[in-house]
């Protein structure tokens, strides 16, 4: 397996002094990861020459491959394309498709009147020596590099514009040029145990595994991803070997897979729901909205999720959820007896076949309670019965919401499986 | 105004597999920001030996400071403290100081019982050629290198523990060793003019400070920081020059001020809130949550925020809002009046002082309703009136989400200044 390394160099002033998160880089890395690329760097610099050139000629002694992401916006665009046509040696001339394209948009789809300014039909200009990745995403193109045998690939840093490119562009011809053999993968995803007690389970099967096939572990909160990948030049003998190893690992980690494929927690919940043609609501205390929050991220969970109420003060416990007041002025309101009462008072009061209650402690003070900070209490309920447990989280209060959220829809899932026995 | 570089050193396969986000070096280059360090590079590599000596041998050629974060685990160690030993010159010893806190730890704050394991006990050994940089908030210490010239500070990646390191150790020293001069600033938060705009209202402003005086703007989601940043030998004349300078930019941005320091919206709602012993409650459609959650994500908001009601089916809006079933019959739910039922549905339902109310669409498709993607109406009321506005969005669904939120927050603020008047 012949490794072939990359590296993503992202410029800009705005990563440097921490005004933006990098998750373009994070896109990129997943996607060369699926098709067996190993990110080797990833390097950060600011909008000028120098930073510029120095990044591509140490990245270009470092890896194979070089992403660039960022500095072609239209104001930019006067230090970063003369710069690529320094470092590459050409000039910049007009490139007649991207000029086409680019006076698309601007007069279909902006539906921009009057003349197209000068900065942005210069969009359209590209170095000589560069291969034009049209970008359909918008109007400044990928352009496509070739120097003492290393690839450069120059992007612009907008997410869409940049993931576009990647997906469309970027990856097939990867997959055409660059990796001459195949690569087959798939992913199945765990929750209950954490990586390293996984990795223990599995140590047999994982030592057993030929060369050309890798085992990667991707935990996020409490799931955790594992992906076979092989690389052969043998399209159908791969898939079927990564079949084949796919179904010994799947019995083996059987009691704790919640997906043979790579969704996420939210997915297999909503898919569960649209089978069943049922709906969920959620009563939220200690998440404040988060679980709520986590499944509209979703355009299409409307066609499962009805709503939340989130509860914050205990006033609202009683009055929207219907919990006993005499119940929290003794008990305070991290309990079971409260996330039951909230639980199936969500049910009742939003009239829905499902319904998750949290309340506990996130920290990092906890107030009037008497439990210990990262208490939980998790309860589902359907119209006929109400599963609670106790949790313990010891994160910080960001991280707790989040751990909270993800074990309160696994507790679901289970439910409506143990309902559909 | 000498310029001090750093740059930033993140280890770990974890980031460039895509695994996780890097917000570590988000943190780091804020703090820097503030005390006049200009990050020069971030360079995020694997847990490799190679890697890691040719990244610090290359950043040490670029920067004056080079920070590293990660690979310093209880299971990593094995590699990265002997690897720092080689670069730097110097055998491993047991550092008293970190041994007795890494015990205390053990017995007092996780309260383990038995004896230590070794690999934890391990912890307290360090370079004899370092200095000691105690993390208070875990087991693996900082360590502090200096070589030719260059100042190198190893920290562990765990966020809180790199964050404790970062505020009480490393800024502390880098502004009593390294930085010879004061650094001063001051910042105010402006909402409802972009940054180019912005910039075009005070060019003047900016281009008569003197060099030593510097004007940062931070856009995030419509709110736009200005911080004025000085530096100089003289600590009470700098203090003064940037009052001064502060009060005139004051007076520019007057209308579009929100708080003459720096803080988030949430804060601002939340003081003026409490000021008035008032309360909030949200009724949520089109944020699914969103508000509720940056509200409750800092857990004193329990004082003036109530809770929710996600109404993301329009029967939610009917039953538990009390919006006029007909109107949504006949007009949809993206409309003003739903928006304005929806406000004062929450206030009489949650009893609270204030109601936010937000209907919308947030794409990317817009079901059965017939306005455009990006449709949004928030209302804001209190008991006795409200208020409503349209919006148009044309983000992503995240971004258009994020978007929302920060406007209906601001559209409360102004509600409530404009009822103390």
């Amino acid at each position: 397996m012949k490794k072939v390394n990359a590296s993503v160099i992202t410029i800009g002033d705005e990563i440097l002094i921490g005004q933006i998160i990098d998750t373009n880089s994070v896109f990129i890395a997943q996607e060369l990861n699926k098709i067996g690329i190993w990110m080797n760097r990833k390097v950060s610099v600011g909008d000028d020459k120098e930073s510029i050139f120095s990044a591509l000629s140490e990245e270009e002694k470092h890896s194979d491959i070089i992403l660039i992401t960022g500095g072609l916006g239209p104001t930019a665009d006067d230090i970063t394309k003369p710069l690529l046509c320094e470092y590459f040696g050409g000039k910049l001339i007009v490139n007649e498709e991207v000029l086409a394209h680019v006076k698309y948009l601007f007069e279909h789809v902006y539906r921009r009147t009057g003349p197209i300014l000068q900065t942005n039909l210069k969009q359209a200009e590209v170095p000589d020596v560069c291969k034009v990745l049209l970008n359909k995403a918008g109007t400044a193109p990928g352009m496509l590099f070739e120097k003492n045998g290393k690839i450069f690939i120059s992007m612009p840093g907008v997410p869409n514009e940049m993931k576009y490119l990647i997906t469309n562009e970027v990856i097939p011809y990867l997959l055409k040029n660059v990796l001459t053999e195949t690569i087959a993968h798939k992913t199945l995803v765990t929750f209950g145990l954490g990586e390293s007690m996984l990795a223990e389970r599995i140590k047999d099967f994982e030592s057993s595994l030929p060369e050309h096939i890798k085992l990667a572990y991707l935990p996020n909160y409490g799931l955790v991803r594992l992906r076979l990948t092989g690389v052969s030049s043998d399209k159908e003998k791969i898939q079927k070997e990564i079949d084949d190893l796919f179904s010994i690992l799947k019995t083996q980690v059987a009691d704790i897979m919640i997906a043979d494929e790579d969704v996420s927690m939210e997915t297999i919940i909503g898919r569960l729901l649209n089978e069943r043609k049922q709906v969920l609501s959620t009563a939220e205390s200690c998440t404040g909205g988060y679980i709520a929050h986590l499944l509209t991220a979703n355009a299409k969970s409307s066609s499962f999720f009805t709503g939340s109420v989130v509860c914050y003060d205990k006033r609202i416990k009683v009055e929207l959820l219907d919990v006993d007041a005499d119940l929290i002025e003794k008990e305070g309101t991290v309990n079971e007896e409260v996330s039951r009462q909230l639980a199936t008072g969500i049910v009742k009061n939003m009239n829905t076949d499902y319904g998750i209650a949290v309340t506990g402690l996130m920290g990092p003070d906890k107030g009037e309670e008497t439990e210990e900070v990262g208490t939980v209490w998790i309860a589902v309920a359907d119209k006929q019965k109400v599963e609670s447990k106790r949790f313990m989280f010891k994160f910080d209060r960001r991280r707790n919401i989040e751990t909270t959220a993800i074990n309160a829809l696994n507790m679901l899932r289970l439910f409506i499986l143990s309902n559909s026995r």
